[in-house]
């Protein structure tokens, strides 16, 4: 970790929130510029609920602990046809947040289209355009994963101050009838 | 607190998770006797859900450092025909458990069915029915209020390995044709 740029930047945890599977990403803003810090995945195995509810718990704190970000933002989660599934995915939403909360972090939230407009200029984009977006904005390389891609959108958004209208700044693209147009040398 | 009896009843808390409004109880188990510990509430202000999950995951926890229970059960909350209200009533619940599950406690759940059925006998009973019971297994001198009485039950339906079976051991009352009878003295 580069202690002087961290100094100045703004560390941003984004969190994707599921009960099997939660997508954790980190950046680092520093102006209009986005640093990749890291990312990943948070996987609670079959089993009880409460033991699955301490597993993601204990895992955003965790990585709270190991990155200290300064600022997180969490996905707003769908709400399912399935009211057994909404509500399943409810609990996993609250252990998420109760995980930062409980580090005295505040929590930004973001839906799902503020958070594809943000990174991607369209709110139905799918999940595949939000993963090549990540990986360009960020400069990766490669694609994350589409759990980590989600997350790291999230916090992408934040960093933008929750509308796309930033998003693009330093990344030399453009938007067009509402696609992205990356400059030549990035696509 | 009498150090005696504490040291071979078991104490369980239990919980009625809500956003707005979580019930709280908490009773000791000494072989089939139950004993009235506490009870109240924990109330969230309007605001933005980070915040008011917050005070859901602190107040359970406090409660928990206040009376150290050795068992906790949750009731398992309904599935609204509102999507939006069942997803933040999932994150609500999700807060609660948090707030057990992360001071180390093992979390049983119930249904609002089997939690009626231990203290009412009757699955689809009213909240009046529920207060009503839960101050006459517990001797109380006044029915509880809505919320605390939802969680004392839920601490008797564990008690009673969440079962309706033992629920009446002690306290002298019988059923009849799916109604609480109590003896003469206690009604």
């Amino acid at each position: 970790m580069n202690t002087a740029t961290r100094s100045v930047a703004t560390r941003i945890l984004g969190l994707d929130p599921g009960l099997r599977i939660t997508g954790f990403g980190l950046i680092d803003r520093l102006g209009s510029q986005l640093r990749y810090v890291a990312s990943g995945t948070i996987r609670t195995a079959d089993g009880e609920l409460p033991g699955r509810l301490r597993t993601l718990l204990d895992g955003v704190r965790e990585v709270i602990a190991t990155y200290s970000p300064d600022q997180v933002a969490v996905e707003k989660v769908f709400v399912n046809v399935n009211p057994q599934s909404t509500l399943l995915l409810g609990q996993a939403r609250g252990a998420v947040i109760c995980g930062a909360v409980s580090c005295d972090l505040e929590v930004a939230e973001y839906t799902a289209l503020q958070v594809k407009q943000a990174v991607v200029g369209y709110g139905k984009a799918g999940k595949e355009q939000v993963q090549h977006m990540v990986q360009r904005l960020l400069d990766l390389p490669a694609a994350p994963g589409p759990d980590a891609a989600d997350a790291l959108a999230c916090a992408i958004c934040h960093a933008h101050g929750g509308n796309g209208l930033g998003a693009l700044a330093g990344s030399g693209a453009q938007r067009r009838g509402g696609r992205i147009i990356l400059p030549r040398g990035r696509r």
